[in-house]
């Protein structure tokens, strides 16, 4: 991890945005508040919407094509970002780097291994920010500020100087490891630049952290709101509320995300299931002993950790 | 539901509360902040917690034994209201009405049964407020301010107008239907002083609902939370967060709601394990139509109707 240079400091002639909606918008207004000097381009099926984008403010120029640009990130929904990184390849001049924003790794990147044309790089990435809210209207040059983002290497030899025990793989790689190293930097300094961190993991590693941190959560969610009768939300308070307020998430976008995600997301679902089991055997054999433990198990983890900086 | 007079018109001479925490603190607040021209009697185990209360402006007499008073609401956790009421009602003037503030109704009215001594009459309450945080140190005068308060009638009569097809029991009761109905009417009176609106319900209608809305999300935030490794940590963002933030509860407090409430709480996991089945069956066969009609019925659901005025 490093600190965060300017968007200023970015040696890319161009930034390609394919798809210019909250990510897409949040980046574009990211490099503009933070002094990039060069060319933001948007990419997209809805011309109006392009030019609505370009009229805010957040593009210089927009094209229903792929983009042409030396860097290009595509915040498409996850079931398009490999189709979406394909047809950019395909009209990248050599040089180019292709990042993306989506929230499942291993899928897209089993769906590239081997896929991109010479001299054109692609390190898939996952800026853990966002809402609930969608379009470019509701973008924030502030989104990825002090944000975690995942970069996945293209090579495993990224990773390989993890030390035993250390927590999670990390580490800051200088210009002169060869081609993926430097792929995977300019990529980390591309995320930078937006006031993220980042945070290099393979694929399958951050598969299941998210399916568990994110995926199982929206899941649990949508079934607590499926549980309720119609007659008891008058009573749906505060805590209901809090605890099933991504039950409004896309149900596109995260069909897509559970899809794409659906052997980690079914098995992080087996173990909340587990967890329950525990809490209901405890529950019927009225033991407060046990009920407490997992309770408090539950509240001193959930008091000390969510949030902690890697 | 009727309009909140001020505490001020609160025929009442005095107001014992029996546990000055968060929801007693609250109600000596309210009481203050809305003009009640009694006194307010502070009572419970610590002194000194007494003595601070006062010193904080929330009370005009304490007492470490049952307080004698016109009217004495009971705010301890739920494991211990029957006995509370039960010592306040032995100490208690004919004339006395007891209310409580529990979240669970069935077991205290099961304990409470033919209990109470000729004159001493007890209606059973929950408002639907609260938080987090414990202590007088964090009580508020608004903490009631148009939340809902349930009411159990100490005789289903009160209940028997309820018409066919509406969803929940609801009636404003004159003084002149004898006795329940009086003892049912001053303790609206009581809840709507401090600006609370209020509903009767039964006991039983009441746990079955809040095992729904309130007791199954505990349960799960409590399993979410156990269901992540040490090194998912890092990537719970915002939704994890909002998601599990009931888990911080006291467990002392829960598991006394949880095993008094334990019946309509095993129903309530059994209810949402069989949603949680229909989202993992529709992942697991790659049903992609199947679980974003799932999702959108909670998404709707979510977004129209907590909260909802009964």
């Amino acid at each position: 991890m490093t600190a965060s240079p300017d968007s200023a400091d970015l040696r890319e002639d161009s930034v390609g945005i394919v798809g210019v909606g909250l990510i897409g918008g949040s980046i574009a207004a990211a490099l503009k508040a933070r002094g990039y000097a060069g060319t933001i381009i948007g990419s997209g099926r809805d011309r109006s919407r392009l030019e609505a984008a370009r009229e805010a403010g957040l593009l210089d120029e927009f094209t229903t094509d792929p983009p042409h640009a030396s860097l290009v990130v595509v915040c498409t929904p996850v079931d398009r970002i490999a189709q979406d990184v394909r047809l950019a390849a395909a009209a990248a001049s050599p040089g180019t780097l292709i990042t993306d924003a989506g929230s499942v790794k291993g899928s897209i990147r089993r769906e590239l291994d081997g896929a991109m044309p010479e001299g054109v790089a692609f390190i898939g990435a996952h800026p853990l920010a966002g809402s609930e809210k969608q379009g470019f209207e509701h973008a924030s040059a502030d989104l990825f500020v002090d944000a975690l983002c995942v970069v996945v290497p293209s090579d495993e030899a990224s990773l390989a100087h993890r030390k035993a025990g250390e927590p999670r793989p990390m580490r800051v790689v200088s210009a002169d490891e060869g081609d993926p190293a430097q792929a995977l930097a300019r990529a980390e300094r591309f995320w930078h630049s937006l006031g993220a961190r980042t945070l290099r993991m393979t694929a399958d590693e951050h598969d299941r952290s998210l399916a568990r941190t994110s995926h199982l959560p929206h899941v649990a969610a949508a079934a607590l709101v499926a549980s309720l009768g119609a007659s008891d939300f008058p009573f749906a308070a505060t805590g209901f509320r809090d605890t099933t307020r991504i039950a409004s998430g896309d149900p596109d976008l995260w069909t897509a995300i559970l899809l794409a995600n659906a052997r980690p997301a079914l098995d992080a679902i087996d173990t909340f299931r587990d967890r329950l089991d525990e809490f209901r055997t405890a529950i019927a054999a009225g033991q407060g002993g046990a009920v407490k433990k997992l309770l408090a198990q539950s509240k001193a983890r959930r008091d000390e950790e969510p949030g902690r900086r890697p």
